[in-house]
């Protein structure tokens, strides 16, 4: 319920909001709840200011005239006791602290700080989210700390221990045309934890996926509890970091975390059914997949790209990741040297039938009709074209893209497309088109045929469980 | 000798030029000698036109008025022989077949037809490069098949059994700043081999660094020889693809190579001194180490950046690549607070100040005379920045970031620069801004920890044995 409300607050207050011009209240916060068009009720508090970009504040929460839901604290460690004590009076639901400077510190009096303010939030109606996090997302009511997120929602709930991380997996995935039904960077933790969060969104109907990222936790029974609970309803997917000493370290130093056996953290997410991804690439490779990707029969796998070196290695990487290549018969060859050119072309899958005088659509038909294809890869490597004659060969190699993606889609077989990672700064916008014209078609397209694969598999995987 | 004059030819001849739209002798070949301001002759080779892009075409080779060295053929397969006949009547000295359709196509007749060429060619004085290859880099003379390949010439000679990983690997190395001194793509390797070019760069003074991308030999004995020998001079770095069967079939339906078997290759890579390593991606990082990273004393590595989670990350990938990271002790993490602000901070390495009110300069003094720091991380995460107002705050850190460089250069530490890739195609501006900052002051630079914290291992490695 006081989770719901942190989701879909009726009024803000944002506390510490100035016009100074690295102020964090406000760039991150305020300015953002503008421009999102957020539909409730937005009120700046700072003592020292009678406006902040053409809006009254307010000395204090007591000061606001109505009801205030959520209250977003970007002022000093030392002033939130003070703080929490005026939401507790106001009747506030929940007091996400962006303020850092508590337990991740390491240091005893901040420490004790931390644990000051949960005893004090403890039975009072307030909930605190953080310390030291960058709050919520929730593209519904308009909330949102980032200017560039999308403002539409979708299905994927998500959650991240570091603030850098939902920016990086909200931006990244959106790239690809996931959208989110709600996104939490939740920090340190100390009071609404991970678990409330996971329990949480397994109950929430607007969910559909669940995403975490987590560095600890304090009740691993009850984490394998709603996980368990959580994974039995909807497909989560989890990042854990701190494989390593030194990753351990730096999770207790980043959010205080207690990031526990590598172990024990695997057996937990591989009992509860839930996915266990290594980090923050491969969750937006799976997330795609579970958006976008349909459900292929099997695992045999057709690829087909430009260029020999790259097929090559395209066949170690699927086979790697566990998806199966079958030797293109004789018989079939035969039938695919009538539409591409004798001289250059690979016909035995990998397929590289090569950029010019091919009628891929027939290619394409007859690898489709081959009981030994469930799915297709194609694997476009924008380092290695267009090379001679930017203008003119450009265009025509982004218009026969655009005719291959309909022809993937007209086969009816499930299509991953891989769009290599770019050096160059001229390959960067052939890889972006490219992007654009498979999140119009709704294809998942990846960085690596290895990821691609990867999450591929997971995606079967859970579906035959 | 010959090879010597392959890669310095006092003319090339183009066969099968024309002005046909999509002519790959023409856009590919002839096109770019006359762009890359080829010293030698230049002569286009048709009987059907008079004239391409201007130049005079001769009907044959034997019409050509003066000697011709190197002789590139676009024409078809079967028209070959012939071609190689007058080669030999002319006394050129390599015939570089771009012409494919011959033994990679596994189909007995044409795999006569490459036979055929081959026992031609014997004692004939003409040397054949390919079939199926796109040929020579050598910017020293302006021989190019790429229009955006460097115009300058380099330390790193390269060598290709796939045309497509030339030229990701030139380009994506050139976008880090290193530069080649000859480079060829070799295809079939009906003659000239992966041993002969590995002998001759081996010898070439003008060739500091040695990388190879070989998909199969058929002279593992020799290969054995010449590596052993090339290895003993300079760092040889080879990727050696074809790990799982599907793998070395694409290879064979590649070039025709003969795979072999994963682990003689890899026992032969280790006992010749050279460096494995997994594919191009891990060969530019090595490139780029081996050309601009300092020898670091140790491993022990100080990891800077911004951002909980990325730091946190950065500690498991550098544990697990092979690096060492020290706890910072307890009095200079007092010493680092005078410097840094109190919240958000993580002082224990990974070290992650912030972005606003740093002291950045200091904080470096402090870590670089520190005993345990031998080298530093120094991570990008773009994903995670700017994010609030776009124009004023990004131009504010492109500004830092280039005082910042400044600072870890003054340190006399060997830095690394680590920008992670991105997915936001705003955040593509900010990485390429930064990796050009970076190339400015010869620091390396990768795309994330593990990758760079790997190529370092394996650089330190080298120098240690």
């Amino acid at each position: 319920m006081t989770l719901d409300n942190m989701f879909n607050p009726h009024s803000v207050a944002v506390v510490g909001a100035s016009s100074g011009t690295l102020n964090p209240a406000t760039i991150i916060f305020l300015n953002n709840l503008v421009s999102f068009g957020y539909k409730g009720k937005i009120y700046p508090i700072n003592p020292n200011v009678e406006e902040v970009g053409g809006m009254k504040t307010y000395p204090s929460i007591l000061d606001v005239p109505g009801p205030v839901d959520h209250v977003i604290s970007g002022i000093k460690a030392s002033m939130v006791p003070d703080l929490l004590r005026q939401c507790i009076a106001k009747g506030a639901h929940t007091l996400h602290l962006y303020t850092a400077g508590f337990a991740e510190t390491g240091e005893g009096d901040r420490c004790n700080l931390q644990q000051e303010i949960v005893d004090m939030a403890k039975n009072s109606g307030v909930r605190i989210l953080g310390p030291n996090c960058m709050g919520i997302y929730s593209p519904k009511v308009g909330l949102s700390f980032c200017p560039d997120f999308p403002k539409d929602m979708g299905k994927v709930g998500f959650i991240s221990q570091s603030g850098s991380y939902s920016l990086v997996v909200v931006r990244g995935a959106s790239a690809r045309g996931v959208r989110f039904s709600k996104m939490v960077s939740y920090g340190n933790a100390c009071d609404i934890d991970e678990c409330d969060l996971l329990e949480y969104l397994g109950n929430d109907p607007e969910t559909e996926i669940i995403a975490a990222y987590i560095e600890g936790t304090r009740d691993g029974l009850r984490l394998r509890k709603v996980l368990t609970e959580a994974a039995s309803r909807k497909p989560v997917i989890i990042i854990k970091k701190g494989h390593t000493e030194a990753g351990r370290r730096g999770a207790s130093s980043h959010t205080g975390a207690l990031a526990g056996d590598d172990q024990t953290w695997d057996a937990i997410i591989k009992q509860a059914g839930a996915i266990r991804v290594e980090d923050f690439e491969e969750l937006i490779d799976v997330l795609t997949t579970f958006q976008f990707f349909k459900l292929p029969k099997g695992r045999k796998t057709v690829v087909i790209g430009i260029g020999g070196g790259p097929s090559v290695r395209s066949a170690d990487d699927c086979e790697r990741a566990g998806l199966v290549l079958h030797h293109i018969p004789d018989e079939m060859v035969q039938e695919l040297r009538k539409t591409a050119p004798f001289a250059g072309s690979m016909l035995r899958n990998p397929v590289d039938v090569g950029a010019y005088h091919v009628e891929w659509s027939r290619v394409i038909d007859v690898l489709a009709a081959w009981p030994e294809c469930d799915l297709f890869l194609w694997q476009i490597t924008p380092d290695i074209e267009p090379f001679p004659d930017e203008g003119m060969y450009r265009q025509w190699c982004m218009d026969r893209r655009a005719m291959f993606i309909e022809d993937f889609v007209k086969s009816g077989k499930p299509t991953a497309v891989v769009v290599h990672m770019v050096e160059r700064r001229e390959a960067m916008d052939i890889l972006h088109v490219t992007r654009e014209l498979c999140i119009k078609h709704g294809v998942p397209f990846y960085s690596s045929v290895y990821s691609a694969a990867r999450a591929i598999v997971k995606f079967i995987d859970y579906h035959n469980r």
